[in-house]
């Protein structure tokens, strides 16, 4: 009896996507036609706004349960909305528009906090350890997003498909799935960012064909390598210039190989708990004192490290479900060149290219996907994939605030 | 562009209210009729559901910043609406009906911390200490609260009220306005929960004439000296049992009212941070030491300085600015009798009751102005009084979560 009405057939929207790798907030907007499936999504600008580093180390503290505090989650929430305000306008003035030309935004925001599933024990709800319970937390309020923006706002799409009890994660395939669908060609969509994650698209696939999960670290052993050995002067390998200027060690990436979670078949997925700050360490010191390599040779043996395990898990884990002949890359993993180098050279059957060969910006594919999870809202379609996720049924994910 | 269609004149809506006395969440089952300002309200049915003592514990850290860490925060905003949702359900089917008979929830949610203002300093966004950021924050989370329910869930209403400008609160004059103006009786709506706040109605009054603000400690002083004076085994004085068995030592209440709080002009409001556990240490160590006071008589005094703080608010404060006929107390301290019985003594000229006189149960008056609330942001109807919050504008508070 409630039903939210769209009076046009197309909508300019702004989609807002801020990852774990707490780089900054990339924005896209969007000119959006139809919905659902059949949504047809057209770049009309893309643009990345980096936090600066005083703002990302307290976003680090959110994350961390021992230094994290109510009052500073709190005032983020709102501190963190009025920055992706910022970002919006910006990319909305760019792309040569005004606000009174966008009809409505959509932001992922910022996950803070992840908990995939319950912790044993069945006991009733009130003696239940809340952090051992199903739930995810993103910051980035939408009220104060719309006010600023003065145009309607949906996001935080995660709790919905935990509360249809799926693992909230990904959200990303739904819309691989709209975009890069092709009747011929089996197409893999791999996105590097902290970590690494893969969506299949089978040739003619439907919803129900589709499959995804983490591939292991992205960028995230590579930024911690390259932060390690220039002394915290470097947060990345810009380009992949470092690694290019050093020789990989394939003994070393061998042995980085045997761990477990190369092995598990899908879906699985992983994060900063497994290959964080710690594995790094371990790894730069294994290569220093088991290898001898120098600093060069570390960040080539580190790119190669992520490079193989997206090229191994398709061998391992999709190309026996179904042919692929395109391996897209998008996330800020697209920009180090010199990954894309060694992904191609182990891929030599697969067109290995950006998604910028489609349209998409490859930094900007996940804001564009969450933009068109915002059209289904306000259209009143499911905006999922349970096959993804695990979700029982699709359902309608997201919030709606009004400016 | 965006229209949200609501295509019955009535609706049957659940409110749900939880408190900063964090003693449990209050649901009402509301058929409303019309929006906004013309809105009627009947309640069907109202209940209470008193949290565990485990819960609110846990609950309370979660307020505390040195206590407080994403991952409970994160799994409490999920548990909390599964026992929102619970807690709706069973109000529903003691109403008579079932859930395919309710159009909508609408939830305030659980206030973990609320930063009124900004702190000092005027520096970019970037640099801002987030704990002292304008902002605000309620758990409970709207979409697993809507895929349990099986209807649309409006709420999470403070933030944009601040957005706005305002101060987040007080929200409730908005439905006092709905549910009590008169055009012969001026009317003030004493709300005793944890704090006590009233709302001054004048006759025939427009929504620019509402007035509303923080009388002081509602039942917080008198539960935390039963708790201290019990040695832990009560956590509120029933009836006011204890209290009727003493004599309060108005020498000492005289001094209590010392406090600057009841001396300072409204607009104004206060908090646990002011009347919390160690003000009432120090209220209770006097009783005993500089008044050589006994238990109940100690009790009594605490009731009757709450009564006393709400009459003087009154008569410093309200009664010059407007005639006031009846007096209708709401929240848990109109269950008080002791209490109620001073506050009718010491307003003579006025007409003391509790709302359920009106109709509309005492326990759930704020639960049924959130079903207002949420219905409002239905209709796409401003839900707030810019007078009473200090927002630059009325707009549509609160967000929405669909099943
Ligand atoms: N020019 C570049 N050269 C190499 N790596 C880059 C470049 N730009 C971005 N990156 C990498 O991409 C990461 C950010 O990628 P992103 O897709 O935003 O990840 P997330 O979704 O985890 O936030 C950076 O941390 C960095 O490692
Ligand atoms: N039967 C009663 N007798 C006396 N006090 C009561 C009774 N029932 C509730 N209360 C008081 O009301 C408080 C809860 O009031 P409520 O309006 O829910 O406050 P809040 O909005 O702060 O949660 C309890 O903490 C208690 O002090
Ligand atoms: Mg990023
Ligand atoms: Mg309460």
């Amino acid at each position: 009896m409630i039903r939210i009405e769209f009076d046009r057939g197309s909508a300019i929207a702004v989609g807002l996507m801020s990852g774990t790798s707490l780089d900054g907030v990339d924005a896209a907007v969007v000119r959006i036609e139809g919905c659902g499936l059949s949504a047809k999504a057209e770049l009309l600008h893309a643009r990345s706004f980096p936090y600066g580093d005083a703002l990302r180390e307290r976003l680090k503290d959110l994350c961390v349960p021992e230094r994290s505090r109510v009052d500073d989650i709190c005032g983020m929430n709102a501190l963190l909305a009025e920055m992706f305000a910022e970002a919006a306008r910006q990319a909305v003035s760019e792309a040569g528009l005004s606000m009174q030309d966008v009809d409505f935004a959509s932001s992922h925001g910022q996950t803070i906090w992840h908990i995939p599933e319950h912790g044993p024990g069945e006991r009733d709800l009130e003696s239940r350890d809340p952090a051992r319970f199903r739930s995810t937390l993103q910051i980035g309020d939408l009220s104060v997003l719309s006010k600023r923006l003065g145009v309607p706002v949906v996001g935080d799409f995660r709790p919905g498909d935990m509360a249809a009890g799926g693992q909230g994660a990904p959200l990303a395939p739904y819309g691989d799935l709209i975009l890069f669908r092709d009747e011929k060609r089996g197409r893999l969509l791999q996105n590097i960012g902290g970590i690494g994650n893969c969506t299949a698209l089978p040739a003619g696939a439907e919803p129900e064909d589709v499959f995804a999960f983490d591939t292991g670290p992205g960028n995230m052993v590579i930024d911690q390598a390259a932060w390690l050995l220039s002394g915290g002067k470097m947060t990345y390998d810009d380009g992949g210039a470092w690694a290019s200027s050093g020789t990989p060690c394939e003994a070393l990436v061998d042995k980085m190989l045997e761990h477990p979670y190369f092995r598990q078949a899908p879906p699985k997925s992983t994060g900063r708990e497994v290959f964080g700050k710690a594995y790094t360490q371990a790894f730069v010191e294994l290569a220093r004192e088991g290898f001898r390599l120098g600093d060069a040779d570390i960040v080539a043996s580190a790119t190669l490290f992520t490079a193989r395990s997206i090229a191994e898990s398709c061998r391992n884990f999709v190309f026996p479900r179904c042919r692929i002949d395109e391996v897209i890359v998008s996330g800020g993993g697209a920009r180090n060149a010199e990954l894309m180098r060694m992904l191609a050279l182990l891929l030599p059957e697969q067109r290995v290219c950006s998604s910028n060969a489609f349209g998409v910006d490859d930094e900007a594919k996940e804001a564009v996907i969450f933009a068109l999870l915002g059209n289904d809202f306000l259209r009143g379609v499911p905006n999922h994939l349970p096959s993804a996720t695990g979700a029982s049924v699709a359902t309608v994910l997201g919030k709606l605030a009004l400016p």
